[in-house]
């Protein structure tokens, strides 16, 4: 049980999914990288995100994975979702290839709206590429306790996406004379 | 202390009990299960739970864990749980035996209400057994202040249930160039 | 540095510690105790506990620490700190000799109420002591910015006291085959 | 990747860091110190803070690292911060020479007001030099999704700073009898 012990390269993978009529929908944190500067200690050097996947439902119980689509919600579009009241509405847009010569080619809107009657929220990912001409679009319906779960999870993991969980792995660096 | 060292088998005992008059109740966490894939990663096998133990009283502050019954929590009935409202209802059924050839023999009902006056909650548990014609119910009155216990310890438990806890038991895995 | 390792042990004594003018409050977690059962696992022994420390002013900026009384908040009661809102007020009673024949002698109040206004909490300790004819009372006036670190940090601890923190320090038990 | 392993000297430098129009402005954890005392327990030597770092835009995307005024948040004004409502405003007052004989000669002021329609906040840091003449100021708009940010960040390290994660860094010394 080497994963145990802290320095092994095993990943665990554990994303938090919900099952509906159309689609699947699936949450997993994503780390930080670091890389060791010149003073040997380690520098942020790309943020950490929630992975979103989603993917089809292709029949009854059935679903495709292969056609899925991810969308990397950024530390403060976590903010967003964790801060959302029972009416409200969240809406973010990416571009996979911005800064690219590719920009614009595919672009991805994840929207999150909170149903009437305030017992949940759907959540939509629209993935459209002007080069194949294609729109995909997935609905999930979540109930309010699997958002909560969501934000509890999301809460639960902002302070490791933005890098900030060395605060509970760290000896007492602090600790005078030693 | 190998128990302290994280590779150990020793388990920890340690429910939150609430004893009232005609019964008692107490929650523990209950882990998820990762089984090894080819990749040497760990996938999720088996999601957690939070597992609620009734018994009932026999006498003045007697409790016979014999007759005791279990409920347990998914991660969604969780966020169903930490989500409620000083006037909200939660009610979740289960039949242990599923999908076997014994299903619908016997079904658990958990039921959480508000009190009136929103002072606490009552949390019942009902066991309906069609095979041996009995019907169990344990009511258990939970004062605001033990809801709060009960709301945190879930909120605090949530991520390791849904096995997110390698988040806080892990080497720095992002750093380039080690 | 071995307190960083896990099997030292060296105590870390950190209270937050609120000075007023009257009186100097502060409050730590103490841990629960276990012991080993048969089985070779640990049981929990004996509850954690939120310690609250009471001392008086004697002078400008001066306070006796020989004079301090303390009020041991438990789980429950911790539970009812933490779900305060910003009108309410609560109270606990206890005996320090409960159960014992000194039961009745010495008998400590707290009492936490929301300020007018809703800007802080008034916090005060009665200790009496019927043998000594004595009353000792603290008076410690808490700012709202005060009482959310009380809240957050008794929230953090709250897991640790109910000894669920078990689930932060061990290793992939659940993994099937190892 | 020895910082992993918990007795490294190595430290991690992840600010978290919002870029607007005039200024840019990071947050990071600083954590307490802590001194050996005569039992051989360590003490709580000086608490930590939340640092908050700002810097101005000099030019399109184009920051002035050099320009740099910081303040640091006490764990009671993160209490604060953390505490507050979406129409609250907090302002906090620092003599970085504070006793000294320079007091008075340099003083800042961090401005935290609510946003006309809730969608956010202006965080202001203000430093005045009687000595230099000098008087500077930053602006930063910080939206609701980055305020959620902060403050989840914030509350996650309030226990670090002032120093109670020993709490997730030992050993079960609560075992009788080992």
């Amino acid at each position: 049980d080497s994963a145990a012990k802290g320095n092994s390269t095993a990943r665990v993978i554990a994303p938090y999914t919900v099952y509906k009529g159309k689609a699947a929908f699936s949450v997993t944190p994503l780390l930080p990288t670091f890389s060791k500067i010149d003073s040997g200690n380690l520098k942020l050097d790309r943020r950490g995100a929630m992975m979103l996947t989603f993917w089809p439902a292709v029949g009854e119980r059935k679903y495709d994975w292969e056609k899925r689509q991810r969308f990397a919600l950024s530390p403060t579009e976590v903010g967003s979702l964790i801060s959302m009241g029972a009416h409200d509405v969240s809406e973010f847009f990416h571009d996979p290839s911005m800064l690219s010569s590719n920009a614009g080619q595919v672009s991805k809107k994840l929207y999150i709206k909170a149903l009437d009657g305030g017992n949940g929220y759907m959540i939509s990912l629209t993935v459209s590429n002007n080069l194949l001409k294609s729109n995909e679009r997935f609905n999930v319906p979540i109930t309010t306790a699997e958002f909560a779960v969501l934000k509890t999870a999301c809460s639960f993991a902002l302070p490791h996406i933005i890098g900030w969980d060395w605060l509970t792995n760290r000896s007492h660096k602090g600790i005078e004379g030693s």
